[in-house]
């Protein structure tokens, strides 16, 4: 159930290779139960965005699908081993409109499955025999993990500031898309310099990425979502428009004062989202979003043109518009 | 505050190294808490065994420290990860005597905490050139996390066979145990001879060390152990004790009743022990432990002597002797 996306026509078939392996290592898992936790959240899909990004890097760089395929299903596990870990963290029971493995399975199976699917990653990465690559992964890694813990030790901080958050989204989101560009074009054994403008344009559209996906959380339905409207800010996760408004709303001590009584009740969060809609919060950030895009877009500029810098910069349009 | 064994004295100066090299990369964690809770962890000691396997084993193949104590640390790495997970798993209140990262700091910084740990293992694995030390990591890693995930997925069951149990502590301790040993000799280019060797020396001293590990949690005191007595019964995970005795008592039906009860009192637990400790089940439990000790010391005889070799043959009479 992966949602087609049209730059992605053009990698269709790869895609489908990377499905299909994902498919496969979570059916091999020596226990049943782990199998099924895993389809489970390969079910409820998502836009396996970091595989389409190392797959058109990589292509961009003329390699072939046997040198990328394995990369892409590494970023992809990665991905979903943060989301499964993410699910407990958050306590949350949906995800995508289907139940989370932790509200199926339980906290401790999400937690095993997380270490399982991260574990296979590294098998299918230990198969590259540049070393950059299992490096710069690791190195992603520590830093998701670090931005993962900031933004608990961040939580209902109403002091926190841009830079702050900016921090934490390079952490927890670019760094991983900027890698899955950067490392498919390194599959593709590129030279320093494609590899630079891809990790760069992959940097700059991550950091677009995560703040749309921070407004859609405010500005979207829960049927769109998939889970209920301002999940982040019911955890105390201060997002971009929430921080702006904080510092731009004319009402900010109200804010403030309502953020940090911690546990909103339903009322309080509309209240919330209201103020931080009022002072243009979510239009801020639309436009922090944008200036973003159109950076990433600007990288590639001095790269080899071709359908698959056609298919980069319709997924940077993408980004900057998506509603979902 | 390591323990320190005998065997271990000819590789002091190298335990050392990997103890400051610990502290060092905990240390650096991008986030203060982080640090504070790795090095909790770091604190609360134990035996450096795997490190001190791998770098037994690469110097009986002639390795130099520089060679073996990026691996020994990152194996220590692996293992203090899969610490700090299984204590979320269990809803452990104190290992060694000391708080869990859990209880001081809680579940979500815990699984973090594990996360991150097991990142930074990857950046000291990444810097060897032999993939099969990523692979083999890698591959045990995805292994240890099924043990797990059986072990959980067994809990309580009355039914389970000796072969279920032999296969979960093989997972979840053996075959790291067995990798340390085998990756110390390829770390320092030993032939697959050798690694073969202490690659089964490894394999079968760790199902001692984890027998003997099960037999404690039923024999010794809270004190020396650093958490309550017979914890693995009351999560209703069932040790070789236990489940001998639901083969071999004469009360085996009382037994199994008793466990399949869940949840036990103080009280139960007592009983259920006692049942246990009547049909000789630690007994029984011993001597499995040591049959796979001298399974381990045989797989010694035909590697070169000298230092390394005889505190490999201590190890083992240590792990078939001891009481902590």
């Amino acid at each position: 159930m992966v949602k087609a996306l049209g730059f992605l026509q053009a990698i269709e078939d790869d895609l489908r290779r990377v499905e299909e392996e994902l498919q496969r290592l979570v059916a091999e898992a020596g226990v049943p139960v782990l199998a099924e936790a895993s389809m489970q959240l390969l079910r409820a899909g998502g836009k396996r965005l970091r595989p389409a990004f190392a797959l058109l890097s990589g292509r961009l760089a003329n390699g072939k699908p046997e040198q990328l395929v394995p990369l892409a299903v590494a970023l992809e596990l990665i991905h979903m081993a943060t989301l499964v870990h993410d699910d407990v963290v958050d306590e949350a029971a949906t995800r995508r409109g289907l139940p989370t493995v932790r509200a199926r399975w339980g906290d401790q199976l999400s937690l095993h499955t997380g270490d399982y699917l991260f574990a296979k990653s590294l098998l299918l990465i230990a198969g590259y025999e540049d070393e950059r690559i299992a490096t710069t992964l690791a190195r992603v890694s520590v830093r998701m993990c670090e931005g993962e813990i900031r933004q608990m030790a961040s939580s209902y901080d109403v002091t926190q500031s841009l830079r702050d958050y900016f921090y934490r989204i390079k952490a927890k989101t670019a760094l991983l898309i900027s890698a899955s560009c950067a490392l498919g074009a390194l599959a593709a054994r590129a030279n320093g310099e494609i590899m630079r403008h891809l990790g760069a344009y992959g940097y700059y559209l991550g950091m677009a990425f995560q703040i749309t996906d921070d407004i859609l959380d405010m500005a979207a339905t829960e049927q769109e979502l998939g889970k209920p409207v301002a999940s982040d800010l019911r955890q105390g996760v201060l997002t971009l428009p929430a921080i702006h408004a904080l510092r731009a709303s004319p009402r900010r001590d109200e804010l403030a004062a309502l953020i940090s009584r911690r546990r909103l009740e339903e009322r309080e969060v509309r209240h919330a989202l209201k103020l931080i809609q009022d002072c243009g919060g979510l239009e801020f950030s639309r436009r922090v979003a944008i200036w973003y895009v159109e950076k990433a877009k600007k990288r590639l500029s001095g790269l080899p043109g071709g359908w698959p810098l056609e298919a980069l910069e319709a997924a940077a349009d993408f980004i900057g518009t998506r509603q979902f």
